[in-house]
């Protein structure tokens, strides 16, 4: 019942808006006031709940009336169901979003945590789902961290753009009894209010801002699913799942499936799916407010939902699944030291180009041969000039790894230095969401 | 060519950051960068364009090679086509963004220009295309003023992001020459560097984003295309459009018809399509590059240019467009005036909901009879208690407007302080643009 | 619940089926299936259903179990959830796919019996929103007939496709006992069984179809929608709306909103995001089943019914809406009739650009003067030559109506006959669906 | 230029009716049917072609009165730009919907033709990416072909609703000069004619459902190209990729990527997409023409370009890649017969949900100790009741797969049986497609 709660609450400072600009006696604009305070708690204590057939809004002024008698037949009084519409959704949404952003913090910290404790733990990175080069377990949970960051920043704009109050916009030219709308705003944890009566009624970008938020989100989170369905298969090996967490299947007694992350993977299709829904709905509308506008709660509130689902069950999985450090050194293989080779090179002074080709030869030579790039010689095949024994010789995946010191680069003092600034752009994060009033 | 350009402009800062950290001498650094340097003038001139078959990056590392010899065999040390093309497209895509505001800006100074002149333009606002209540013309313009600014936030919230630098980040696991990261950012105009080597080469959310600000400006705009081609029937006559900017038919030589208007609607369906084909391109895949990401441009320098367009599109028609302002007067019905009428039987202290009865049934029988509002009694109707004669006297639709006087209402003196918080907004937005440097 | 009873079904067919090959002993599946008849029996009558939180298929074998005892153990044998869940869902869906053409036949009965009795209201037809040349309302109505009719053939396929069993083709490769599919497929009222149990339990083609036959019927009723709406305006005033599908404004008491038009229409965007989420779901994923399939079903039960309910409301608003045939008559302003005075000039030799040259001419002057084209003379305008004042003569929109006598015209007798290719059309189809058997 | 050349087609036919009806005198007609036919020579010979800045039919029209005088300016008599297009492009479309076809069946018949050849390659079937049960390669194969078979019949299906001539609709309303449409069908090769004009000239059905065609078979690409790249990585080692068609990297010397398998992956975005803009496009327009139709062409044009590259692509890649039956057969792990052991037991007259826990057990409990299934025993485990080793013996893969006897079962005559049924399908295919006239 977000919906409800919101409604009664604006609806509590309407009333009081209507005091103050003497539509209502003071004394009676208590009365509402108290009344509409009663039915909130009533909501949450589970006392009363909006009846079946009507709406939310109807109901809770049928009720309202109920309790009070004329006084209730008078709050709609200067208020629309347009505007009134648009502030409780924009209530309800801010919620989730802040909800949101600590349901991102939650995985987010995840990640840190078993980055922390994984900093020596090497494997392949991958690109094109080709061993490529080393890097550290860390590096990888890390670059899913960031995403994630940037998501949150994504989820505090929407948070900016939705917490603007449309009270007072009436139907669609605005309030005729002078309430002031700075008040109403600050009453009800509003940064601002909407500039434009016409458009404050016609205007859902809150609400696509939303979808689009939870829609990239889902997409990074497809990304992190399908990395670990991945890395789950027999063939990698590099993450093995608490019982908890995976299933059988109803045949077959071998089955250990990765559910949590193929429906992870999955659910991305419908929050790009709700974000459609909300474009589409908009496309072609004439302004101000028109029917159709009623179905964008259906997307918008099963986007969030299923965001925060998705990132729960993410954490959840980050938290327990067990990463197996042996199969994943067991990966990585010597072609991944073909790039150091190279550099190898053009210390030496060969033009990249010139040592590129000189490698890429040598690794072909040793998949034909089926021996490792540093053993070539010992299995007594040659090496394509320039090369020669002694550039590979002293190459690992460590010296290969502890090379890349660059910011963002996978060498331990700089994963290290990259945890410092994830766990600064954490306390960032949390610092804007706690100035959020509500 | 804007990734051609910007290739260039990266290769020789890269250049350079190989001189610094002594992979090249220093005047073969110098040698390189004054190549890369002609190229780009040749470039902007004609005088040399990327070839055929080749992609850009490969046909400009031949091309310098061509030009400075085994040099050129050497620009590419430390860096991949990972990084590269992260960096290229990103230098683009902020180039497109700053545009964008500039085109976004000149159709809110169009409307802004357009509301000044028609502050005393009356017509019915509509709701559901029905008629609502009387407004001014220029709270209409208006309305859609604020949709852009909204949609310049997130042109600018896509900079801030696209503006952050991949150079560095290698093929996936960054960079072994310890280059100096904030250095080429500062060269390039970046305001950042990405913190993470295997994010930053598979992260595409600056595409996603520009293409998502896109979508949601081309609905706005499809908004506005739509009550266009509504006024500008013969039914409603609002809007007359200059034989420069309409067409007629190769059949019906009484055909004048609003194309403009109908293409910047239909245009959104194909910015909505290219913000899905990113989302849709990024699902499930695995993190790091994947070669799929190729796919990433042509619906973002689409959807780019297509914004662009639409916008310059409605800039002329915006400016052009008679509106026939006694058309609009005359559908000001009677019927208009209903809520102001409630709202006289409110201050008489009657409650809102037996008030907005009364009117009903009173409009209800003013259309059964085909007569005003205001005539009923005239026209020897009685009126529905507890309305009376007096009730009626002294309505119109100016007073009616003038009653709005809140924050957003319809009354001159707030549509005067919306018209100078526009023009702040203005301000401050091309502030914000200002402090970029690229 | 349309999948418990769909695999109530399907399981007592497997049952018997396991009787047949040999796995249970003939009075064991003879137990099996009556046990699972009754409770197919006891689902109907409200008197058992599927617990809170296993999912449907586990509450039924849960339930059988309890009623058979360790026969109810043996139900699984050689079926997989995979084969299972794949016919569940096609008997499920068939069964919709059918009530939705039994949906789409009402509206096009609806529509064809309101132009059989409106013949001969005249109105404008429109391009681009403006007035292009005379039309019957009959001719109107149709065109939205025969868009039903190709989404009526788009359902029928989709039938067909998903009338094909999966079931004997276990978790991914085929059931092992020999059972006959042929005769499962018969019991179970299927055309046919899938040919490949890799794809058969991968395969949702019939799912993305069902969805794309929805959101392009949709579509369609998006712009029946969009027709009324406008229609409705004050300015237009061709539909009157009953009040019983109308709604009036919580704070206006003088609006009377399409809302029923304005809701279909918005609809449409959800449809369109429904099948994109199924087209999502599947992109990208490996061949067989994976657990993102699981995603298939709220996006699949919620544009079939949507679409029932979308249809329904049209079927009743198209009944009950009161079309106005004098403000159609009225609006039939002269320049409609400039096509036929071209075709005038055309009779007398002049080639048709010069024709619709100075016909263009002759509105334009007229639309200056503010008179109609056929009394320019009569104002003292000069006609641009060619023209001459004969060539005005005799046309109205009776005339121009009449002359349009090819296959799909608007004279009398092609509308005459198109209505009768519509009842021909309703015949055929129904036929097909007739032939259904489940 | 296939919508010149369509348009030239339609043109001379239009021309003819012209004469026929004795619109044009004969001679007339004949001089305009030569004149366009010439010009349709010249357009395939590259001797002419529609210049820059017009439209197609623009040039079309100015090139043949340059060529005939005032003939040219009696071409459009009683023709629209709007049934003009509608027809040029169903021209259009139709053909390439046929080449289309020719490609689908191209990839077939490598399919097939590849199965024929690795019948007896033995590798698992993955569900979840977890090895399941035991496979044959052609199996594999043969799924990807039942897709591709029901992509086809959605072509044709869209091909056939294309195929009806919407010419003689004119603006909106028909032509006015009684042409015989059943003639101008015949003359253009289509099965019918539209039977309303209205509808006619605003529907795009037939584009919309070619959209979806294209969607969904570019989402079975994408299947068909995630598991070529995830069988092409060293952890699977199931495919290896010639030269030719994989791609190394720019950086890293050790690379050979399946690029082309993610291209393929990749595009399915864009053909989602372009699906999505077409339903957009028609979304909440009214009925009959309105000028955003004119986007219909880009989304339509390239989703048929991109369908045709990627089959394409995948015919070479199918028919070229090396499948590793080596490493297939070592992936054959024991666990896959764990299924086979429970239907051992159930053989044993256990029930099958106890069989199934009994071998989870034993499964489990070989994992832990790690030792194969069937060599717990000798290791010293203990097997779960009511197992016994004896269960265990006689079991392989060939068994297992042997056993899968019925129709889609993984059985060598099943499979044999269903290369069978493949080849029919060709068959008949090629059979409809053999009987469209053009």
């Amino acid at each position: 019942m977000p919906l409800a709660d919101a409604d009664l609450r604006a609806s509590a400072v309407w009333a009081r808006a209507l005091g103050d600009c003497g539509v209502l006696a003071a004394e009676s604009a208590t009365e509402l006031v108290a009344a509409l305070e009663a039915m909130r708690s009533d909501l949450a204590a589970g006392r009363w709940q909006p009846a079946g057939t009507e709406d939310i809004h109807t109901a809770i002024e049928s009720e309202v009336t109920r309790r009070t008698g004329d006084l209730g037949r008078r709050l709609h009084t200067g208020r629309s169901r347009n505007d009134q519409v648009a502030t409780a959704l924009r209530i309800a949404v801010r919620e989730r979003l802040a909800a949101l952003c600590l349901d991102i913090a939650a995985v987010q910290a995840t990640l840190v945590a078993r980055a922390e404790s994984t900093l020596d733990v090497l494997l392949p990175a991958y690109t094109h789902v080709q061993r490529a080069q080393p890097v550290r377990l860390a590096h990888w949970l890390l670059a899913h961290f960031w995403a994630l960051a940037r998501d949150r920043e994504r989820v505090q704009a929407a948070y900016r753009r939705t917490n603007v109050l449309p009270l007072g916009a009436g139907a669609v030219t605005g309030n005729a009894f002078a309430v002031d709308r700075a008040r109403l705003a600050a009453a009800l944890g509003f940064a601002d209010v909407t500039p434009n009566s016409l458009d404050a009624v016609g205007d859902r970008d809150f609400a696509v801002e939303t979808a689009f938020a939870c829609a990239l989100l889902a997409v990074h989170a497809s990304r992190l699913g399908e990395d670990l369905v991945v890395w789950s298969s027999a063939e990698f090996g590099f993450v093995h799942w608490p019982d908890a967490l995976a299933t059988g299947s109803s045949l077959m007694p071998n089955k250990k499936n990765p559910d949590l992350a193929e429906l992870v993977r999955g659910r991305s299709a419908s929050a790009i799916a709700d974000l459609m829904s909300l474009l589409v709905l908009l496309k072609g509308l004439p302004s101000s407010y028109q029917r159709d506008l009623q179905e964008d709660k259906p997307p918008l509130w099963r986007t969030l939902h299923a965001s925060a689902t998705s990132l729960q069950a993410l954490a959840a999985a980050i938290a327990a699944i067990e990463f197996d450090a042996q199969r994943m050194r067991a990966a990585l293989s010597d072609d991944l030291l073909a790039t150091e080779v190279a550099d190898v090179l053009v210390a030496r002074g060969i033009a990249f180009r010139d040592a590129h080709a000189a490698v890429a030869a040598a690794v072909a030579s040793a998949r034909r041969a089926g021996v490792p790039l540093r053993a070539l010689v010992q299995h007594g095949h040659d090496l394509p000039p320039p090369l020669i024994a002694a550039d590979l010789a002293g190459l690992d995946a460590e010296t290969a790894i502890e090379r890349r010191t660059v910011t963002g680069g996978t060498a331990r003092a700089a994963v290290t230095a990259q945890l410092e600034s994830a766990r600064a752009a954490l306390a960032a994060a949390e610092k804007r969401e706690s100035e959020w009033t509500r």
